[in-house]
């Protein structure tokens, strides 16, 4: 009987062991491309998903990104500030060409025009790779040059590549031009990997949700955990109509421009349910984390949006490419089921690079080692409880590049450095200083720089001995020769 | 004392069990497009690593395709006859093109001018990823047209794809010219997936070897089960110099190209060492099965070719898009570790559709669904014991197509059916019978037909039977309107 006993209370210690395996969340990062920190929550746009998605977890009133697009890219994968990596402009898809505007006062700076190599640092889809993830990006990669290693996701980490590639937009959204694919037609934009669907009505957003959809059966099917990053081209120009929901804005008054810019946004939105559904369906919505974002501000430039440039973002001052909120602040939502609360604003200010400890603390993934050291904070404490906050963490944007022709507000040669709600806007050509409180001024319309000149100081001392330690790149005086310095 | 025993028992007991469960051999087709059955031991050319894999595994003396590619690569992936699955030719990447050429007697028969459909069958791929693999398609796919399911092999059950799309050759081998995306020059064979190699001087047979070499990384690391297919490009035209090899074959007297058909081979042939070298470093070459094949036989049209026509392939009669020994023998070697013989070859006459089940059953398989019923009969009898022989099995060959506008030997509406050391040709524009003894006459040169009458309209009656029975496509008389009928 005893042996009976012992011989019964092993095998439910199997059971036990068996099932204290921790079992590994999915994720899923969901990216919008150039989406504005008012277009998620826009009352012009149908957007009941990201609403949903919301209700469903928490959402980040004050997340931030570069102001364009291969430097936020590379903080995600990398952790690090691009004053750090380097990347502080989108790269060309043509190897050793700059992207950078011909300037008349400076000559450019020594960015990483093919992006970061891989050889300098360890990603995150890398490490969760190796912890058994099945990793997957399907979209817009846009992290370096043809000709380059970080021109192929398969050497930044991922094993599944779907439509990725050196561009940073799509040549066409339209399946009938396939995706910029028709012979003698074709430019170094032309989306890859989709012909199922060349010759059809499927738009590309449709196109890559059906992809990444698939791409999920079968880890589901067989239990291993996913990290599928759905990057998508959409919203970024050419600013081309969805036509499943274009009418719809026409006939409620928007212009032409205004009207496919919102099928765009409306697009994406159904993709993020469509997801959601399938996660539902196959009863794995309650084991997959999803991180819902943006690479930077909204487009403000005219006549590529409607309206006159600059206004499209607004409460938030200008747009993508400058440093004021316009372009940098974007939308993020966390649905963290089971460890998240729902249906809460969490107003911590936190950062492209803060994605990498906070996955790698959300897989449970631990004493990972990296070759770079990171920027990031784990977004986890600010998840778990979204009343948190830490008015001591200091955020730099450094764009020591040329990003248009013309210089906007807040556009080309600037640098930012934000700490608790004090804002120092650094411009790099003349040397002047702006201060905004972010906590009453929002539109980033009180300079405060000759009131508090103290504080005014002491946040410019601390972006230049940030930019010192990293070593950053800075443009170089034409007539002198000389490297800019913060002064 | 007893319970500490009971209790030892148990926790061997755990050990056992987790030692049974069966180790799924990882499994590697590698596939050369447009080898002939000469090209991989010819003196000619310095193929080394085939020579190692003969030397450790099983070659089949009698292994065939189709005459051309498409239809051998949708027998591979459904385990069906050309003549069952209906894609007797190749594939445009245009939808909806009929490849074939035209012609004056026939109209175009019904075959699937835009490939199977993954609705119409299972792929053994599908219930290898269902069970566990990660499979893995680098290189060629030429499954369907572009705007349709088969265009994408993550519909054929690939869950990894590197630079396989709709077309059927490279548009360049050559980095420098991005394998065909050099703005304004793109057609639809420029190669997709590889921009980290553009404009450098990375063969496209490297590129590839190096892609997959990098797939493997984590299936090995995380002893994950894999399958992959590595389908190169080589050695079909654009027939281009590999620069590695070249000079040593025109040096050693061979006129350019066949010089620059060398050297295509020889690249092949470091890729398969490359990636036999990979598997002993990571120590998993002894649970690895490799099968080595083409997919039809040896291009013998000059002057993509050097010489004069259809004498490449000697002894063989002819070349590819022939029913000739030339058009459809191809080479075939198998590594099976541990349960196939080393430095062995086995005579029996096996074919594309035979994959399939073999594949299936080498990775314990068994009892699986399928859509459609599969004509490929498993090899693995004559791998464990390739001095078997099954004089009963009955092979099919059936083009019902025009490839070239002159018709050639064996080439353009034929037909051909092999049981034991006989073999009939049917030609279906004139009704027209050869028949030959591959046991007496390799080189298919003394015509039995009138002598052995009796065999001729046995061959003629089963031939009839197979493709009346598979409702297979039949060229259509232009005249008559009348569909040819097997007499």
């Amino acid at each position: 009987m005893k042996n009976i006993v012992l011989l019964i209370c092993c095998l439910l210690w199997n059971i036990v062991l068996v099932a204290q395996i921790p079992k590994k969340p999915n994720i899923i990062t969901f990216i919008v491309d150039d989406m504005g920190w008012t277009d998620a929550f826009n009352p012009n746009y149908h957007t009941p998903n990201m609403a949903k998605l919301a209700k469903l977890g928490v959402k980040f009133s004050h997340a931030y990104a570069t102001p364009v697009c291969t430097p936020t890219r590379t903080s995600f994968l990398s952790g690090m500030n691009a004053a750090h990596h380097g990347v502080t402009n989108w790269t060309s898809p043509i190897k050793d060409e700059n992207s950078d505007a011909t300037d008349q006062q400076f000559s450019p700076s020594s960015w990483k025009i093919n992006g970061l190599s891989p050889k300098e640092y360890t990603s995150y889809p890398q490490i969760l790779k190796q912890a058994g993830y099945l990793t997957i990006h399907v979209g817009k990669a846009h992290w370096g040059a043809a000709g380059t290693p970080q021109a192929n996701p398969y050497n930044l980490g991922f094993q599944v590549n779907i439509a990725g590639h050196a561009a940073g937009h799509p040549q066409s959204y339209y399946g009938k031009d396939n995706y910029g694919n028709l012979p003698g037609k074709v430019s170094l934009q032309a989306v890859p990997d989709l012909e199922e669907y060349h010759g059809s009505a499927v738009f590309l957003t449709e196109a890559l949700t059906l992809e990444a959809i698939k791409s999920l059966e079968t880890p589901i099917q067989n239990k291993q955990p996913f990290y599928l990053n759905l990057a998508h081209y959409g919203v970024h120009t050419p600013i081309q109509a969805d036509e499943r929901f274009f009418q719809k804005y026409l006939s409620a008054g928007l212009d032409s421009a205004e009207a496919k810019y919102a099928s765009l946004v409306e697009g994406v939105d159904k993709s993020l349910g469509d997801i959601m559904a399938y996660l539902e369906e196959k009863k794995v919505d309650g084991n997959t984390i999803i991180l819902f974002m943006s690479d930077n501000g909204g487009l403000s430039l005219a006549p590529a949006r409607g309206k006159k440039a600059h206004v499209q973002n607004l409460p938030l001052r200008a747009g993508k490419g400058s440093v004021y909120e316009g372009g940098i602040r974007i939308p993020m939502i966390v649905k963290w089921p089971g460890f998240a609360p729902m249906n809460m604003v969490a107003d911590q200010y936190i950062m492209a690079e803060d994605l990498f400890p906070t996955i790698l603390q959300m897989a449970k993934l631990k004493d990972v080692k990296t070759l770079q050291a990171l920027d990031g904070k784990s977004m986890v404490p600010f998840l778990k409880d979204p009343n948190l906050k830490d008015a001591d963490r200091v955020l730099v944007w450094h764009y020591p590049n040329k990003w248009i022709d013309q210089d906007g507000p807040g556009i080309n040669y600037k640098s930012a450095i934000r700490k608790g709600n004090l804002k120092l806007v650094y411009d790099l050509r003349t040397g002047q200083k702006e201060l905004y409180d972010l906590s009453q001024d929002t539109a980033e319309q009180f300079d405060l720089a000759s009131k508090q000149p103290a504080q005014c100081n002491q946040l410019t001392q601390l972006l230049k001995s940030y930019l010192s330690q990293h070593q950053s790149p800075m443009p170089v005086d034409r007539k002198t020769g000389k490297v800019v310095e913060i002064l």
